[in-house]
């Protein structure tokens, strides 16, 4: 083990590999590992990519990779795959990926894949970042296709998160944006030659000015779950709040990427030179406990409860004799009896 | 509480209307008469309808309950919009979708956001078909945008799935069908009047050749979680297995919906036929029981346990003292210590 750690922390693609396919097969074998590795992690950069399917994440994903790569960066891919829960394979390959990157040692890519499990697939990302970042990977991409608890899962885990847009995907799509427009750092328009982007510009600007999605603290603040903060901290009228930039980019000919790579790092500093990196970190501890806290107190319940004694409360809910809110006070009722 | 009960149970629509703002906003008031209605419910059948932005599943829906409103039947929409956990509020308004079904009281219409908590959008999704259900709607349509999670809730919760797809959306879109496809009784290319509408449905039909989708009976046995279901049981081979069919619509011009019903009666029929009503409804109630359990444990953590003591342990997280894993062991041995 203590080989494995070492290897990893000197950067060993191999040790990174497989701590990596642990972590997502979510093996026992990683858990010691990753306790180890903790303290050396908190180095990098955590930037999550998210959008609606067509907008061209990848493609931005994979520009953004070569220009951290060429300011000598180590950039770490993870993408996240939600769309599988029933297989719990990773449908996006890694495959279609390094057509551009590969053969470059500086970066790597893993693609992850829900098992199905509420919540697993937060808190294998999160493990998966703190292998690359123990692994001294500088700049750690997350990309996930998504709308809908995907993003918030990204949210909590990322420092900033891009929001990618494309003209023209319809007026579903356009709905779709109130609600991501929130979680956005950084919104990006690509397929910027298309027909109608200069509009999707425009309606984005406007309605960040409706919005006033303002500082990330204000939003990650109502996920304060543990301690509770449910009122967040109005911000002084003089304190600088962060506007997300709207940013257009053409992925397929790497233009506007420069643009963006400058805006993330503007977003750095703002959150950095505000003193906003410690509260951030708090809260993104505090949601994965939360999240952690759940999995583990499920685990206990079903290890105290028999099998028959949930198929009884089962049958009774199915003949209408029992609602599901009664029936749940009932396996509690019973689980505290068998624990104490 | 009993006029209300049965107000509702006589169909009342200010009474439906009242309990599923309750229900949609978590008010501890909707309790007791949720208990008191689940005697009478389980008539409904309830319709998921599901796919990627853009592929014109409102209009679906809407061409769906005039369908079912023609056969005389009471037709319930719950729209769920899972795409703004910050605001929680239902962005696609129920007015867009009023146009054409205003003024038919039997049709109800209702948007629903979640709150932000994970599983409340589920809970909150299965309370209101259960408000429709005991209020005499014969079919529930349960429309959801979302390529993740979203469409795992409304497996669980729906009897026939609806997979929307639409020609042109690009390689993403094409990929993530793979993803949802599993979860689809019936696919549906809609919008077949565009370019390459035939090739999207071959394309389909040969990932379905190549995935076996099966029946659903195996799908959700995967999700057998309270009574760890883990290996479904192999059907036998002459067992009959239902495989989804592909369907074209054009759901602007209202073509294909009458084949779309006919899809959906003989997947009820087929799930009833075969005797999987009960075992299906038996899942669907363990994986509810399991959902809200979850739920109910960390409620009991956070009740027995301090937030300064949290704050404590988040701080060792910080200093990189305590790493998650650990923080979560303790925080349990301290809540464990607490109830006893």
């Amino acid at each position: 083990m203590d080989d494995l750690v070492n290897a990893l922390l000197n950067g060993s693609r191999r040790a990174v590999a497989r701590l990596l396919t642990w972590v997502s097969d979510e093996s026992p074998q990683a858990s010691p590992i990753l306790t180890a590795l903790f303290p050396h992690t908190g180095k990098a950069w955590v930037i999550g990519i998210t959008g609606a399917p067509g907008t061209g994440k990848s493609s931005l994903v994979n520009c953004l990779a070569k220009a951290y790569r060429a300011q000598n960066l180590l950039v770490g891919i993870i993408a996240v795959d939600p769309t599988s829960p029933f297989t719990g394979g990773a449908i996006l390959g890694d495959r279609i990926r390094m057509r551009d990157l590969s053969g470059d040692s500086g970066v790597f890519i893993r693609s992850m894949a829900t098992r199905g499990s509420l919540g697993g697939l937060a808190r294998t990302t999160r493990d998966a970042i703190r292998v690359l970042d123990a692994a001294g990977f500088d700049i750690i991409l997350v990309e996930t296709v998504g709308a809908g608890q995907s993003e918030v899962d990204i949210v909590r885990t990322a420092h900033t998160t891009l929001v990618i847009e494309a003209p023209g995907l319809g007026d579903e799509v356009q709905a779709i944006k109130a609600g991501i427009l929130e979680i956005a750092d950084v919104l990006v328009v690509n397929k910027a030659d298309r027909p109608g982007a200069h509009k999707t510009v425009s309606a984005l600007r406007m309605m960040l000015d409706i919005g006033h999605p303002a500082s990330r603290t204000q939003m990650t603040a109502h996920h304060g779950q543990l301690l509770e903060v449910k009122t967040p901290e109005t911000p002084h009228s003089d304190e600088p709040i962060w506007i997300p930039p709207v940013l257009e980019t053409i992925a397929t000919d790497e233009k506007g990427v420069a643009e963006l790579v400058s805006a993330i790092q503007k977003h750095r500093e703002f959150i950095q030179s505000q003193g906003l990196s410690a509260p951030l970190e708090r809260q993104r501890i505090e949601i994965e406990l939360h999240e952690r806290l759940r999995e583990a107190l499920i685990q206990q319940l079903l290890e105290s409860t028999s099998p028959e004694y949930v198929m009884d409360v089962i049958n009774q809910v199915q003949n209408r004799q029992l609602d599901p809110q009664s029936a749940v006070t009932k396996i509690l009722a019973n689980h505290k009896q068998m624990v104490s």
